[in-house]
């Protein structure tokens, strides 16, 4: 069983208008609600994948039980969130039809309670226990300790359970610090962490900090891979159109399966980029397009990088 | 009792953001959510004027469910709204911290079964003959028909109850040809029902089409009244700084608890001129600041016009 960790879920809601004016009044053509959060959108991946995957985290609220009847509607994974007295929060991702660009709104996450975070690390316990590996994903609520992830990369390591960290800021910093076997930056939350703006050393910086490998996405560019094997980078052979939202959650998915199936790192790497790519391609935000995916598997080669 | 009707409830979210970037990620600091839809701010103001208030319309899913809840804290409002089985909708109205600027987002609002609409008309018909006059305000929701205000209308008249309009477009102008007691258009409202952008001359045209009055509210110049017993306007003293958000609603409260009283034309544009400004003052958007209202009530004097 793969296990994704979501401490500040949402649910997320997509508004199509045909032009966003700022400072006036917009009619909504189109709403759609489904379950968010960076491991809910992982796990959803991995599902489709075809792994037995589990979710865990915090939700609360009348929003929360909406992410979780929707959830439940969800093939293939199975809920495992830990309740909270706040509200789970809303993001709104409001969609101008007309030129396809996307205005963001991210509601800060309900404060969450000592008593609260002990049932949760309680829950993950118990989980930590029947999975092969654990991916924790996303910002931090407010009231949670800034080095929660630190703590809950200390407890999959206890018990031999693979970890994969996908986060930024602080968090990110602190975590890394606990050394999970892998962490997925972007090239900016790499940068901010290091103060390097070029990847491959700044990926070197963090595995010196104590990541066991890190995968960072470089956009258009692929992805580069910095392990204790070898460095590798991997682009889709030609440029995909589409939307990137949900890109890095599926890569997120794609390295965790082949981490949990102990594939070597160009596989890993290969399935990531192909994941995120097939991503793109997909009409709906969020889910992949299963022929671009296999298409592809086969035609991203990872090239490695002379060791420095 | 006073009775308003909201037939396309909302849950009103105020989301408050440092500045509002376009196409970017823009992280929410302050989340307030209230029971939204004009009837229901009108019944507020009502109520905080010391009015036996009663809200119906329809209202439903897990929004609805909220808006209930919230409503229920609300004093001196009772809660008459009757069920859907389609989701109520959201209203975002984004408020740029940097600039005091509001981008308003407007979800369309669920479809109503033609028995959802039977089951509201029975209610109305019972809450009817216990009410002293009635607003039916703000959209209709998809799947009622356009003539639905002028039903309402006819109902309230055969049973004898004075009966407001506040709504817009076509349901507006059908709504007209029922002949309701008292309508209340904005000035661009009234432009597109008669065509005339001169606001007496187009108030006169609407009542030609059957309003008995017509209340027109022509923003900071204050506010025209085009009635049986002749025309007045009336406007604030000064100028009000602060946020319109609700004015109008307040303006219709002003005018119905009024119109119940049986006050002169004169005294109902009065009340209604100062409710407006005082929700204007009021630091929360559709509040109104009771002491701007006592102060600005005794000062406020409505100007006869001139028959034509």
């Amino acid at each position: 069983m793969l296990l994704t960790v979501t401490l500040n879920a949402a649910l997320d809601l997509t508004y199509r208008v045909p032009r966003l004016r700022a400072h006036e009044t917009n009619r909504v053509t189109e709403v759609a609600e489904r379950p968010g959060g960076k491991g809910l959108n992982v796990a959803r991946v991995l599902a489709a994948l075809g792994h037995e995957t589990v979710v865990t985290g915090l939700v609360g609220g009348a929003t929360g039980a909406v992410l979780r009847t929707l959830l439940a509607a969800s093939t293939g994974v199975r809920d495992e969130l830990v309740p909270t007295a706040g509200t789970t929060r809303r993001t709104v991702a409001v969609v101008d039809a007309s030129t396809g660009d996307t205005t963001q709104l991210n509601e800060p996450g309900p404060q969450i309670t000592p008593g609260e975070w002990g049932a949760f690390l309680a829950r993950y316990a118990t989980l930590l226990s029947g999975a092969a590996a654990v991916a924790l994903c996303g910002s931090l609520p407010p009231g949670l300790p800034v080095g929660a992830y630190a703590d809950l990369i200390r407890r999959a390591r206890a018990a031999g359970i693979p970890v994969l960290l996908d986060t930024s800021g602080e968090p990110l910093r602190r975590g890394i610090a606990a050394r999970p076997d892998l962490v997925k930056p972007n090239a900016a939350e790499l940068a901010q962490l290091t103060g390097s703006t070029e990847p491959v050393r700044a990926a070197r910086d963090a595995r010196r900090r104590g990541a066991g490998a890190v995968v960072a996405s470089l956009g258009a560019e692929g992805m580069l891979a910095v392990t204790p094997d070898g460095a590798w980078r991997a682009a889709v052979p030609e440029t995909i159109a589409g939307n990137p939202t949900g890109a890095g959650d599926s890569a997120v998915a794609g390295l965790l399966s082949a981490l949990a199936e102990g594939l070597p790192w160009p596989s890993r790497l290969a399935r990531a980029v192909a994941l995120s790519a097939a991503t793109v391609a997909a009409p709906a935000a969020g889910e992949f397009d299963r022929r671009t995916y296999d298409a592809l598997l086969e035609r991203v080669e990872p090239v490695a990088l002379r060791s420095r």
